[in-house]
């Protein structure tokens, strides 16, 4: 063949499979997004449509590879991946899996843009960087969560004292980081409460929480007008859960988006309160880019009205996370 | 701090860096391109908008990495990026480099698709994988893109000869197959010409040959209306090239488009036929995305009228690939 | 400084980190060891002093290294040592952690090899390779060694059944082999059993289970004359358990040379029988390398008299892993 | 099969193949061997028999090695070992060509000691640890092995020096530091040179320059005692070189110990007065392992009597090394 005495530098690609059987993470952070945010007059401190873009982008990941992304986090312009400990995605080849992750929330970002900034026109192609990172047991995982949660906390803290002293206090932005500098999380509670009436835990929850995109499974309900996800057959507990009493059900996979504490146990053990009744308390979409989730080929065109980070349904996690580890 | 019982985790992220002094290739491949282009209705065995638009994202990419990005090859939904050999971008991070490059190229194509298909709505956001490949001399460098086109030789000889027979031919694809099964260039080039009047060498060089990117070096011309790029100071020889006869000029680089032979020697060598003479035989833009390559932030909102790849200036590339390997 | 401009070689020294908070197993094999053990006349199917060689050298290195060596397991030529999930040694640098290992193994066996061939000079210096495998958890400890005992089992039952035709069914090696091809353990062991006498389950335990090294734990009796190993003090739970009877008592690690069960639960979990009662009942030394595992300096110089692997002591270990896995 | 549940714990080895066509060094060096010396009485600044120990040990492993391992340079407690860009030893796995080499190297060097301590008794096994490092040129390996060389001489100098000033200037190590804090190489010179009255260019230059182990290639001579080394047949340039004069000649490849500059040209480059003359010049064995490297089997018993670094062949390296970056 033509290239055959070319093809040995094929050999030079080596492999890079990872670890077996343990989790994988992969993060992703925005490429130069302070003067991507300012190009486009993001909202300070948090700019809410931005957020769900992120998020509809992360979802999409989420459903093009369910049954390997069981779980996701974001907040600002990072998100991160969990992928399940037997996932065989491309053989576990890290470069493979880290860059199609990577190109997928890219390619949604873009794509959605308009869905969420209807009157702003995207300047420039953005770009994000992704690692991935091995962990070997649960316990790592739910610290990697409760790491990032932190952080979303220890900034937005941070962020929103820091542009309420700016936008409301007047004062340049080097002089808020001079106020704020060596302040603790009590001081700047106190300082947003009675300089600028502002309870902080009154702030959106989206923002002091991040985004948390989890698959659960609910009891299919013939009448519902959710969107189903992968309705499947399985054994499961009634809500009796004994043992005699284990009927077969249609289970369906949903994608839900919480902003909810994932720090504590609440969200990670099983609880009672965790699904239908919430999903009967939230008749509304589990989250804006549902369709994206419950489909392929069909993707959003437009945000849905109002702010969908205040719907119900994405306050209570309450055993959320359980399946994520499983 | 709040989060510091979990930053432990981030000591899971381990370090990754390149061999230093080593050439560095990325190459990304789409994802499932095939039922992509069904979707979007290509053109086969070639769709030279769908071409394009993979060209101008890679222009994107050489010129967001300019300095670090010396050449890039694509065919297909393929493209090659060269970085240099002492290219410190990222400290070597080969994770970094790789999905800073899939994301940069993804992000565009995305973005500038409706440049490229004004009349056909994306329907889905498209994604790449990518990988790095390190080569420790000039010689594997070559070898590699002799490699890559080698293959488009192959792979369009092949392509153009089944499409004549199914599209003009009038035989199932399945006979198509069968058909070419086992035959040799000649045959494909014989069936090509006698039974659909195809002179295969007559056909796109874009699609013979597919598309070099490559960093030029010139002489600037004041008068010039090209688009300039770096315009620097360097100290190169005058035409006559003798010693003493070195004087100061502006140089400038400029990202060409070539659809020209990288496999024999031509492309590589220093040639007098080089530079000045073919720019002033081609006064258009080097490439339909000469925009993005001349500035950060402009980019093209169509695609040139006419049929870029059949430009001169594309045509000629002796000599232009010296640079890529310094 | 003279060498300075060429110091730039070192950056190609890259970074190889285990990740952290994972198991390690270094294996070592030995090479060529089928030639090797034919110029050296061991005995078929198992050379009880070569096996004991290769323990002593495999007790160096638990010695040298511990606190970070916990347990190890040779069978034949190999030998496997576990570091504790937590092991800091060179900063977890793999490359350093099995060369180390893998040379310690090796000038250990050629030193002390004249202790147990006190009649058969060296004829050639024997070598070792090695390799490092990253284990997420307990699980898959247990796992791997029952591996490798598993291993064990059915190569000696093999092993001994062979050399039972050849060595005293007078058939040639090439006979032996069709004869036990396809056969199952039970044909095997019947096979012993009827044609040649053999209980395979009175064989010896150190060629049927292989060897164990496991440092456990032991209370420090002020009489006894076992050598002592680390004596350290420790909160223990005294016999009886409670939470209130928990004293201070004076501990001592002691590395246990074991020919005993490791893939069911008993060696795993906590059992009373494990621990004083078993040093009670043999008084004689753990090991006849007991010297080297108590001291760095003093080496012995002679196997010990009789055959330390039917040392009672050598072949009770319930309970004694549990420290391993800790 | 009995493991067959457990042999998945196998999926746990990685691959870890070196990049095609690249230079291996494998770096050896001693743990802890300023203890060891010191246990051993190692004569200082330098002493000899425990150089040619190492330099036996390495012989050993080039022998073992040949065709893979190309060159090797010594000092001190360290050694490296250069393998050819193309050597497919062991599939290129770095770990086993790594482990291999030190384990080799180790077994060797406690193998051989009787052999140059005959009146010393090797107290504790030694070990050594080892890195593999990959260099894409030829310029590279000129480099490192410069730096190596550089690093002999700044290190030589210095502890000659110091050695001088405490074992014959009657001050305290930690005077002697004092004194040599912050001086240049000349002042160095000139203090050996005033106050001891010792021409460091006169000691001896395995002190100074290390040692180099070379294979080169000679004309076999019937009538040589020479040990042989693989004598095969090869097509080589007559003296005069030129085309028409080729003519079959019997070759040998002799394993060269050299103490010898191989920082500049001359070691490297092709020479007139290489071989043949120096080999008549030297008719004593080219190392004292000479033995070792002729054969797998023998292996010398004691160190040649006299210095045998002091041979002549030892001393005349021009155009040795030309072969190992072929």
């Amino acid at each position: 063949m033509a290239g055959s005495r070319f093809a040995y530098v094929r050999d030079f690609e080596l492999p890079d499979p990872a670890l077996p059987d343990v989790y994988l993470v992969v993060r992703i952070d925005g490429k130069g997004f302070h003067k991507f945010s300012a190009a486009h007059n993001f909202a300070k401190p948090n700019d809410a449509a931005a957020l769900e873009l992120m998020n509809c982008a992360a979802r999409q990941v989420c459903s093009e590879l369910r049954g390997d992304v069981v779980m996701a986090f974001g907040e600002s312009d990072e998100y991160s991946f969990l992928l399940k400990k037997d996932c065989q995605l491309y053989r576990r080849r890290k470069t493979k899996i880290t860059t199609h992750i990577v190109s997928l929330f890219t390619s949604s970002y873009v794509f959605s843009w308009p869905s969420y900034f209807p009157q702003t026109r995207l300047l420039q192609p953005p770009s994000f960087d992704g690692r991935l990172v091995e962990y070997p047991t649960a316990k790592h995982i739910r610290d990697y969560f409760a790491w990032r949660q932190a952080d979303t906390h220890v900034n937005n803290l941070y962020n929103t004292t820091f542009w309420a002293c700016v936008l409301r206090g007047g004062v340049t932005e080097r002089e808020a980081h001079e106020r704020l500098r060596g302040t603790v999380s009590a001081q700047k509670n106190e300082m947003l409460f009675s300089e600028f009436g502002i309870n902080y835990e009154r702030e959106e929850a989206m923002f002091r929480k991040g985004t948390t995109l989890v698959w659960t499974q609910e009891e299919a309900n013939e009448t519902t007008t959710q969107p189903a996800e992968d309705v499947h057959d399985g054994l499961v507990s009634s809500p009796k859960g004994s043992q005699q009493n284990k009927r077969k059900v249609k289970m369906k996979r949903r994608l839900r988006t919480l902003h909810v504490d994932i720090i504590g146990d609440a969200f990670w053990l099983e609880g009672t309160a965790a699904l239908p009744a919430t999903a009967e308390a939230a008749p509304a979409v589990s989250g804006s880019c549902a369709a994206a989730a419950a489909s392929d080929t069909t993707l959003p065109t437009s945000m849905p009205s109002a702010a969908p980070w205040q719907d119900p349904d994405r306050l209570e996690g309450v055993g959320c996370g359980r399946w994520a580890l499983a």
